[in-house]
């Protein structure tokens, strides 16, 4: 059993720190590292580095991702891969993606230190693009990897103009990074919460059940405009007032699921939007994320039909269109029991949580069982320069993923 | 006893559409008569000809108000002065303003047709700047006639960059338009609802009761914004969950009132409006009109405590900022019933309303008794070239003013 102040948390912490500036960052005064940026490159050269010196064979594959390899003895064995990826958003934060990296390198450093191999090769990657913060795509270099990846999506430009096949990648064989073989057995992801809850909950890290699904619509709702002044109570059909009812629904819709369920209206937009006119239409956005897609469509599907006899009552029109449904990725169920004994085994409470962000693990659940842990950072702050981890979370999570490998081991030999 | 079928009506509705095309409006395919245009300088040329030949002297003012004179049998007798606004706001409708002023014209082509004079003068007055759609000022030319504009907020431009002291107007002498010597006994304003509640209610025309008085405000709601996926329901201060509540006690409010009372939020923005970010702040316009400016005044600062008490509830902060104060002014009760009277006499069922917009009447009040007649307009539609007035309404209308002058000047024999 490991200790649960492993000092490695540190040094990852401190790598993520030191890939925060230039020439790591594309930007001065904060971070940005777009997918095959120059700060890009200069960061993999950092991670190769830090991959040999932990005693793993580096290789970039076709998808500019980098793969770290610490063979196990059994030369056969599928890998337990762990990652995240390298890439952030413009102006982020240092944690988000690195520390999953570091923390990965961090395990095989500590393996290397007690001279010990597992029968499977643990393989730590550094994906490149997850963010979509340069490119119009999300996800593209996992994707490959998991071979759920078409070649039509690589036609891409980034805002300047420059083609991805200009920037550093081949299309022709970008989906060779495809890992379809058998060759992985696992993936894991340990990743900064990006919310609140750990932190409110006074926990240092907690095992993720999945990624949820997520539905987001447009929703539009037109009534009749008016004059603030001259138009009558009774006489109005004021489309800004139904969509306040259908908001404080979609809220009341979310508040009442008992499990973990989020409803979300975020953007609404008044027509004409003028004081003295009664709103004619309003437009909003509606969100509804699970981590059980079944509960996230019957939800749906209900709060709809509210939204509906709202706009019925008022005699409104209503329309509805769906923007996005990214299916839900739960997590592999028995890695989830092997993650919450190894978080048990640091001292730390149990705790399960669904990720309401996406993340790599939830394209690799195309190729292989996941499992997410999550750390806790400060006031849930994340895609942000104040986006902060504490070093002590960090070697509490290195000290539950390496619990994880040893129970993932002996898992494979029971 | 005048018929309820003066064909006078026909012409005042065909000399406002004689006004709606170049060279009397300022643009092609449309209405727009800014004030002292080159449009409004020919439709003041129109009017000087229908003025003279109803049998008027007629001048223009200080402020470039047109007034036609009819002389009364007594030359020392205060006038009744009847009018409207000759200015339109861009892309307006025809008889928003004009109706008022024609139906004056015609009232006075009546009376000599019947080779009647009053003791007292009749003057008919066409407004230059009521809508305030070209120089940032409103109701200028009235407010210099009432006697209660100050000479700073002569200092203005149009967004052209033209001064109105280079527009046609003399700033040091414009405060000469005043009337306040005693000269003028009531104002008498005709004019279109713009709204819909006569045409609803299958009625003509209507008394109305004043101009209702009128409070702004602008709130702003804050709360915390938070990632749609990752901020649990229960942890969430949603700046827009809170503002749709707002929303509906304010619309509550409006309907609960059983008089005149009217409040609308018209214009609501999000911050930062993104479908997957719990808003954070919410900033909306609240728009609150009666007649009864006590009852006004009474609602609003209950409103704003229910507002108040939302936000203590969800622990958002709120600020209200009053935007503005516009007084109520009413009509003057013993014209209104003289109003009332000349109404039933067309036949047509009484009917008091207040209006909800503000017009030259509000202004005038200050310097005499006024009165309004509002005339129907098809589906309440106006500042749109859609606003329509029916002959036969504007007929009855010319009536009831006909009726209303008789009726004047036996009040003043009494």
């Amino acid at each position: 059993m490991v200790s649960a102040t492993v000092p490695g948390g540190a040094r990852a912490v401190a790598r993520c720190d030191a890939l925060g500036v230039p020439p790591y960052s594309d930007i001065e005064g904060g971070l940005y590292r777009g997918y095959l940026s120059p700060a890009y490159e200069a960061s993999q050269q950092a991670l190769v580095g830090w991959m040999e010196q932990a005693g793993m064979s580096v290789a970039r594959d076709a998808a500019a991702n980098l793969v770290g390899r610490y063979d196990g003895t059994d030369e056969n064995a599928p890998a337990l891969m762990i990652g995240s990826h390298l890439d952030s958003v413009n102006d982020g934060g240092r944690y988000d993606g690195p520390l999953g990296i570091m923390l990965g390198i961090e395990c095989v450093a500590a393996l290397r230190e007690r001279q010990e191999r597992k029968t499977f090769p643990i393989e730590v990657i550094a994906f490149g693009d997850e963010e979509g913060s340069r490119f119009p795509a999300a996800m593209l270099s996992s994707r490959a990897v998991a071979g759920i990846l078409d070649a039509s999506a690589l036609d891409i430009a980034d805002s300047k103009g420059t083609a991805l096949a200009d920037a550093g990648v081949d299309p022709a064989v970008y989906l060779d990074a495809v890992r379809n073989d058998g060759s992985v057995a696992a993936y894991f992801e340990a990743h900064i919460e990006q919310g609140p809850v750990l932190e409110r909950e006074g926990l240092a890290l907690c095992t993720v059940t999945g990624i949820a699904g997520q539905l987001r619509y447009r929703v539009t709702v037109r009534g009749e405009a008016g004059h603030a002044g001259t138009m009558p109570m009774d006489y109005r059909h004021d489309a800004l007032a139904a969509a306040s009812e259908m908001v404080l629904t979609v809220e009341r819709t979310g508040r009442e699921d008992d499990a973990d369920l989020v409803a979300t209206v975020g953007s609404l937009d008044v027509s004409p939007g003028a004081p003295n006119v009664i709103a004619g239409a309003v437009e909003f956005s509606l969100d509804i994320r699970s981590g059980d897609q079944q509960r996230r469509d019957r939800t749906a599907e209900a709060v709809l039909a509210k939204l509906d006899g709202i706009a019925k009552v008022r005699a409104v029109s209503i329309e509805v269109a769906l923007v996005h449904d990214l299916a839900a990725s739960p997590c592999d169920p028995a890695l989830m029991d092997l993650l919450d004994g190894a978080v048990a085994r640091t001292g730390q409470p149990v705790r399960r949580l669904v990720s309401g962000a996406g993340h790599d693990a939830m394209v690799m659940s195309a190729l292989c069982p996941t499992a997410m842990l999550f750390i806790r950072c400060r006031g849930g702050i994340s895609h942000n320069p104040a986006e902060h981890v504490e070093v002590a979370d960090a070697d509490v999570a290195l000290a539950a993923m390496l619990g994880f490998i040893d129970s993932f081991g002996d898992s494979l030999d029971r």
